[in-house]
């Protein structure tokens, strides 16, 4: 893993928080972007080598709605930067995580993702991350 | 903020974490540190720039501790490097951003630290560190 690519922060009203968000980094958010498959919109800020990724649900499905009801709004996941997402995801299956997606999946900001489940990582989501060629 | 200085993770069993995050990281942890005035012992990963920082408590009046209590293992803060603490402090102070502290404290790996009350930011945990001259 190369780096922490983005902290992903679940957010009740995204022009809201990016608002707060701009104040807490001391820049703006340098774009927002929705995800449909994810029913979520999305908004980035960037801090030197690493992004702040705030998400709000789109649809009552959404993932970030069923965090957002049980824990609040605060820290979603953890996403890592990786070279090659395919190897990583066998590497760590090997290593008994367990992913929560069978192949990479579109993602936000142009990135093929994959999840580990909290369960088996010690309650923190990490996703992985790899850059589209 | 100039990059994510580290992601804090609070952990029941600082040995079995550092074989856990090992495992998903590709790499042992570098070192590890108690900080007394914290109540923690701490493990500390690098990934590329980043650091993850594995916090257990030593005692019951430790922050992580309550964490625990409260919310199980996980994402507990995320701490952003700053250049002048002190300068940055104030910042965030006079954009309504409540401290915990009112002046810098020596935290983990050499840093003077401050945090930023989860409340008036989202619900995260906001760790500022400056390193030490």
């Amino acid at each position: 893993m190369d780096k922490i690519e983005h902290i992903g922060i679940a957010v009740r009203d995204l022009e809201k928080s990016n608002d707060l968000y701009a104040k807490l980094l001391g820049k703006s958010h340098y774009k927002m972007e929705e995800v449909l498959s994810e029913g979520v919109r999305t908004s980035f800020f960037e801090v030197g080598p690493n992004k702040i990724e705030l998400l709000e649900a789109t649809s009552v499905e959404s993932p970030i709605a069923g965090f957002l009801d049980k824990k609040g709004e605060g820290i979603h996941h953890i996403a890592f930067a990786v070279d090659d997402i395919v190897a990583e995801m066998k590497r760590l299956e090997s290593e008994g995580f367990k992913l929560l997606n069978k192949e990479p999946k579109l993602g936000a900001d142009n990135k093929l993702v994959a999840f580990v489940h909290p369960k088996t990582a010690g309650g923190v989501l990490v996703e992985l991350c790899q850059e589209r060629k």
